[in-house]
């Protein structure tokens, strides 16, 4: 329970980011002097302008260990999972150095890479590589599953080409909904981009400019040399 | 070359979709008359529409295997590639007895399971679920590139999620230029749908329905059962 927070050196702080907003300040509260409490969630902002003024504030650290697959829940646990990946931590500055340490400790025991960034840069950079991916993925998921009616044609004919655009469709609502809620803005200037996009490359087909086309597929290969 | 292919029992035509327009007909014109000529391209009715008055038309079998990755070249073969996977069939009907037996036992050899469709079907459920995604994948590629200019966020930020939406991004323009060309009308379509579901989901957010942003995820959610 809540209250068996004051024996905790540690607390972890995982839920969707609405409730997070309510459970930080309620933990930071409870914990004794010398504990640690992280949050993990998708946006930044919102968390670190809430507990800026709370007593407590130097025990808190804000992270977001990219990390996960479109699974949640206890079943979707994964041994390993955040070895080798980065770790994003906002305004370290405002932690304490002791509860800093503890959690860097933490971090390089569990073999991830850290990342310092502030959290409004974090927000917009993260709307375009990961919350922008979700929607373009939900949206295509919903588009070819109203188009298909017979569902076993989806099956038979989608290989793995749309079954790794279409993953994230699997996605939690109950998780990424107040995501796109708190990440409101900079999620709406991502998809009126991707809209934009969309939208040219359409008309370059209704105006059988194929070089064009080819053009754009071709620049958009360099994700190879960043992705590998 | 070319002329040697007079001996062979079995041709597989297996090039970007504008050569095979090309090739089939010359591939046709110079086998002897107990060979099979497949092709395995990703459009089905411009090449059978091509052939259907070819004298040799009965030597020939339209095909889509449903498999491959975002490589091309002879580097990117896989071993047992084809096991498991769908490879669909056009107009079964109009390929001889002799080349039908043929082309189902190398199939069969290769353990693949076989769909019969029609190659105007076959064109237009295959913009949905193959090209479509392709098209998404490469603007979502372009949108996070233009964003981010210093590559070394995307790369500490993108995660699995990105990099399983963007993976089809890494494809090459000289395939698939001229399938988006053979099936510009199913595409433009399926791109008509999904600007038109994007767009939605944006006014629901800027209109702050998130009521509606969760039953948009949840009811797309049921791609889970239909893709494990």
């Amino acid at each position: 329970t809540i209250n068996e927070l004051e024996i905790a050196d540690v607390v972890i702080i995982s839920v969707p980011v609405d409730v997070s907003m309510q459970l930080v300040p309620q933990v930071l509260d409870k914990v004794n002097e010398n504990a640690l409490v992280i949050d993990v969630g998708s946006t930044k902002l919102p968390i670190c302008n809430l507990v800026q003024h709370h007593p407590k504030r130097q025990q808190f650290l804000a992270t977001h260990p990219i990390a996960g697959t479109e699974f949640s829940g206890p079943q979707a646990a994964i041994k390993n999972l955040y070895k080798g990946k980065t770790n994003i931590l906002c305004e370290i500055e405002k932690t304490a150095d002791k509860q800093q340490e503890l959690a860097l400790e933490l971090f390089k025991n569990l073999g991830m890479r850290i990342r310092y960034m502030n959290p409004k840069s974090h927000d917009k950079h993260i709307a375009y590589v990961s919350h922008l991916s979700h929607i373009s993925s939900f949206m295509l998921g919903k588009t070819v599953l109203d188009k298909e009616k017979h569902e076993s044609d989806i099956f038979d004919m989608a290989g793995s080409g749309f079954e790794s655009t279409v993953r994230l469709a699997k996605s939690s609502p109950a998780m990424w909904t107040p995501i796109f809620e708190q990440n409101k803005t900079n999620i709406i200037e991502s998809l009126n981009e991707y809209i934009s996009n969309l939208s040219h490359f359409k008309t370059l087909l209704e105006k059988e400019q194929y070089d064009q086309v080819f053009n754009e597929m071709l620049s958009t290969n360099r994700i190879k040399e960043i992705l590998k």
